[in-house]
């Protein structure tokens, strides 16, 4: 394995739409959303294991999530834990790897995923991601992964990308635009013109090149972080991170530098991907009885069609009659029944729950 | 308090119609159904406590809820506990009870009553019990309380009466018939012609005339219990009392007296009644919000409306979307999620769910 390779897996979301089974205390990246007998960011840490070493695994978490990291990943390096005091969305993460990274190893490469993502098919994303480790290697530039659309989704981001000669047969393009969630119509257009793929949110590049990209596009946050540059690996490292963090912007890496840097690439995947970021995107992934109902759990299902259900508790029954297309989550202290066209809604109502029912809801 | 009058509390189902709140170790009768702070059966014995001298109540049940009986009204004498080896229906239970009570007093009156009967105004109902009492004590006949039909219920049995003037004044009727659960165009037709009533399946009658009606109509289960009469309360009772059961007939004592029977009067009752038999029959009783959701527990509804909700855990929060017209109950081990109009197939589901999930569930 290539000591210059490193991932740094994104772990501090709190999965509200994913909420009653994600919860703030213990988000969807912790739980075994799938039932596979391990949580997502074990299978993430584990798809990375095999072509990254381990010592090069870096975890960005948030602070309250940190023991749950070291339990569920009891090999991670305790020093490749990296707290955020508060969640500033992914560029402020991004830098703070990235600096800490180029401190152990200015020639590093990056790979940067989320902890929450499900690969259906590990061999060939691992191909694609050292295809862009490769890549990133003597070349200055950014490297993403795509999905090929399997419909207009209107949750993800797509990538619009060019064919040209410079590329061919490297298995990557040029990337012209960034879109963020487009309405319904734009992403069938997008997906009608063929040159559109989904952003998968992985970026892979070296750490030379994002510090270079961060001073050009970000130079407030890049500064931030090279005023705390001593701090780093000291044990004055979280109160510098705090300062930082408290100071910089609320922004996202593809904001803040895909959308606007020229040199950014994309590798079309084909490893089954999916961000599970909604309930619905979950029940794609779930089996489903010849009715299209997704079970997880002790069910009996009468005159129903496509549901996805789901009970914490494994010797609790659920008896459902005359339902299409809810979404029933049942947890040890939260019910909910909502329709699966309302997923959308889930966000508005863990906050609701929040201040009609309290902390202990969400 | 007259001496002369008794109670016999039938508290031997099984609510199948009620579950997963009722269940079979612990049936609708011993549960606190409305919110009030006592079970069924608790609000029933205290009804009659006021005008029926203790010793003279009896409850009537199933040998596997003796212990709840004794636990939940502690006061009652034990010997009045009466236990059934197995339910058989109205007929043998009301046979066993007036053949105990004969022993002690012939000169008997008894109430025949249901545990889980809902009695919003008791002081008008121990009116009309006392009424029928008082008839019952020099008349041979047999006394029931009928109910204003508010609508076309099809889950109900219906009395017809007789506006003779041989009864004008008396406060009660002569019946006509009794007719078992109608189709909706008959319940239509019976509300319309004004001279029908619900039957409540409360009667009251003396021990002598029950007893003559017992040998005239149902000749053989008179016979049975004749056949025992020494064994009754000594130890031999038990042994005695099942094999009895394990011989008599499943019959209500509707169908084996009443509607046979010349010498029926009815009292039509205004005391707010309800036989709690259903979910729907539940929602009617309870407090609901202006879109007509009735929840009990801890709820947040978003664009629903006309539901029953029922959590068993007061720290749950069910939070509902998108639903008209559903029966939500959540237990410890079972969630009951069902349209209402369907809530005639509950008794189907707790069959299926015996069968498919266990004991455990049911």
């Amino acid at each position: 394995m290539n000591k210059n390779h490193h991932v740094v897996i994104m772990a501090g979301g709190i999965g509200s739409r994913f909420w009653p089974m994600s919860r703030s205390n213990r988000p969807k990246q912790f739980l075994d959303v799938l039932g596979t007998g391990k949580t997502l960011i074990q299978q993430t840490y584990e798809r990375f294991l095999e072509i990254i070493p381990a010592e090069n695994i870096w975890v960005v978490t948030n602070t309250q999530y940190t023991d749950l990291v070291r339990e569920q990943l009891p090999n991670l390096t305790e020093s490749n834990i990296l707290p955020e005091p508060v969640g500033r969305n992914t560029a402020p993460c991004v830098a703070y790897a990235a600096f800490r990274i180029h401190q152990v190893n200015p020639k590093a490469r990056m790979v940067v995923a989320a902890s929450d993502h499900l690969i259906m098919n590990p061999d060939r994303f691992r191909k694609d991601i050292l295809l862009a480790l490769t890549a990133t290697k003597t070349e200055d530039i950014i490297m993403t992964l795509g999905i090929q659309p399997s419909r207009p989704d209107t949750g993800y981001g797509y990538i619009q990308y060019l064919d040209s000669p410079e590329t061919s047969g490297s298995g990557y393009h040029k990337v012209k635009t960034f879109t963020e969630k487009p309405t319904r119509e734009i992403a069938l257009s997008f997906i009608q013109s063929g040159d559109f793929l989904w952003n998968s949110g992985i970026f892979i590049f070296s750490v030379k090149t994002i510090l270079k990209a961060f001073e050009k596009f970000m130079p407030e946050l890049h500064e931030l972080f090279v005023g705390i540059r001593k701090q780093l690996n000291t044990p004055e490292e979280a109160p510098a991170i705090k300062s930082v963090y408290d100071r910089c912007k609320n922004i996202s890496i593809d904001n803040g530098i895909m959308e606007l840097a020229e040199n950014v690439f994309v590798i079309p995947g084909h490893f089954g991907w999916s961000d599970l970021g909604t309930w619905v995107s979950l029940y794609q992934e779930y089996q489903k009885d010849y009715l299209g109902n997704a079970v997880y759990g002790k069910g009996m299902i009468y005159n129903s069609s496509n549901n996805i259900i789901r009970v914490e508790k494994k010797d609790k029954l659920v008896l459902v009659e005359g339902l299409e297309k809810y979404i029933i989550v049942d947890t040890d202290n939260v019910l909910l029944i909502c329709k699966m066209d309302s997923e959308q809604r889930i966000k508005e109502f863990v906050g609701d729950a929040k201040k009609e029912a309290g902390e202990n809801f969400v």
